[in-house]
């Protein structure tokens, strides 16, 4: 295992006060739980945003709670969902009497302890809305959407509801235009090696080399297509009609992409994925609004990235480019 | 080689193109050549800052071109100087009458290559200054600074340096800024694998499994010590040891921290590296004014990291804090 860490089973932790130590005006915790993480600035009145999730794959999750986008996060180990108490903790933080939006990914774990939270947040009469993002097309066919994982595109959704809030619009409002930016994104990935978690010291899954695998997930769940490497023009050629086709996304669309690095692929590669990405949409006649590349949601040592699209209209573009400050991400 | 290119001999101008399409607001290039790239923001009478080097270092260099950073950039294919023709023509074009400042790592081929270009600019009465970056500690003992590689640190010299000419100083200010800068600052780093170049498609020198190798250069330089590799908070300290009795940084001291990940390395493990970077000067009464954590110069699929520390004084602090706009860096 090629990692600088100390004791694999304080990787989160030690991960978490560097976090802290490095990012101190933008973030801190709540309840003395390095895990239950809150955005140090505060706007009254606003409605809350929280997310959760498991650690191993920063900027997710933690890094988008800043100025503009969420306000709390709870974080579980590697992989594995926080606890309904410490997203409860979160939600009473981040109350501000405007209610809550949960925005996670679509995994079992998560919606259990999210719901949970939900109903324990209801006792003590804060209006907890949620929006679950699950995008990715590889992980189920068209007509059964609500089984998709979530991946990097819930970027897009904490970015738009991340400036719904900070635009004062109410609760309702909020979930409304998440809902929308959810329903209207899809992502689609390629993974080269697979991830070593630390506390296991070995890989859960793996990939031949000189092997790919196109859909496979964050965490290594399986994908749709195994095979030697081909060209990435060709990879991002597969991968992006399989997402066009699925919206649909239609000639003259304008839309955003994210190219996501999930850890170990070097940038220079996600620019070349881009380029085709670019030449591909240009001949639909599609313009691109604003072009993400880089680390959005990671699986720490995996190599490979995914491509993910949203569908524009006029609202979703204007909180898409809307700015934001966060540990992560700057937006001017 | 688990990696997403075409034809390795396109990986240059393929992540290029990509570049220009993914950041047409912020980057051109002039003379038909993708490799010459300039701002597409130009400031009346302000300096003009150049850098250049070898591709398959992303960010570096080229992404950090743009507002309130630098003008102008050549890259040469993966690890190789670009030409001091493609320097002229990049120096020409970012000169608006206040003369042009170099700045660059200390590497044989790119010394002779900005040396022929800022020759030919005195042709063309283009004032031209130099600063050149050499701050890895590892690279050669005390005494023997000239000798040593630029690494990450450089990345404090172009900042500073062009948020001074970002404030309109002349030249020669804006150059004794920078070698302030370039003066003040000390990287050492360690690699846990060796990274590919594409077009040889397999690595130019090797790290065992399980072994470490601090020291080692970006392009596969020998380091100072080979061995397993020990816990992250061991290597943190033997590094950082080494950075403070260089320069040497003394107790109290103001320092900004940049902790750079060489391109495979998790996110997660240079913030279990800065816990313990923070926890060494906290002791030493030492105040940490900015961290910046990431990759900023990489070797394309390299494991490790690095460890740079500035030593500020007034002057230093105010242009680091100032804002920027590059399609890498943001800064309110």
């Amino acid at each position: 295992m090629q990692r600088l860490l100390n004791k694999p089973e304080n990787y989160v932790d030690e991960m978490l006060k560097g976090l802290y130590a490095a990012h101190k005006d933008q973030i801190t915790y709540i309840n003395d739980d390095l895990r239950c993480l809150v955005s140090a600035s505060k706007k009254k009145g606003k409605v809350g945003l929280a997310t959760g999730g498991g650690s191993g794959h920063l900027p997710l999750f933690l890094g988008y709670v800043g100025e503009g986008l969420l306000d709390g996060c709870c974080i579980g180990g590697v992989f594995q969902s926080p606890s309904a108490a410490q997203m409860l903790e979160v939600t009473k933080e981040i109350n501000s009497g405007a209610g809550v939006l949960y925005i996670y990914g679509n995994y079992g774990g998560d919606i259990m302890n999210f719901n949970m939270a939900q109903e324990m947040a209801d006792f003590e009469d804060i209006e907890v809305l949620q929006v679950i993002a699950g995008e990715d097309v590889a992980s189920a066919p068209k007509g059964m959407e609500n089984k998709r994982r979530g991946v990097a595109g819930i970027y897009y959704v904490f970015k738009i509801a991340g400036a719904a809030a900070d635009a004062m619009l109410p609760l309702e409002e909020v979930a409304r235009i998440a809902q929308k930016a959810a329903d209207n994104v899809r992502t689609m990935g390629v993974a080269l090696t697979p991830c070593i978690i630390p506390e296991a010291g070995r890989a859960n899954f793996s990939i031949k080399n000189g092997n790919m695998e196109i859909g496979m997930g964050i965490h290594g769940e399986p994908g749709i297509e195994k095979g030697p490497i081909k060209p990435a023009d060709q990879i991002v050629e597969e991968m992006l009609l399989k997402i066009l086709e699925d919206l649909p996304f239609e000639n003259g669309d304008e839309v955003s992409v994210l190219i996501n690095g999930l850890g170990a692929t070097p940038l220079e590669e996600l620019y070349i994925a881009y380029r085709k990405v670019d030449e591909v949409l240009s001949k639909k006649n599609m313009s691109i609004i604003k072009a993400n590349l880089g680390e959005y949601a990671t699986s720490m040592d995996m190599a490979g990235m995914s491509i993910s699209l949203l569908k524009l209209d006029e609202e979703l573009k204007k909180y898409l480019l809307m700015p934001c400050n966060t540990p992560f991400v700057v937006q001017k």
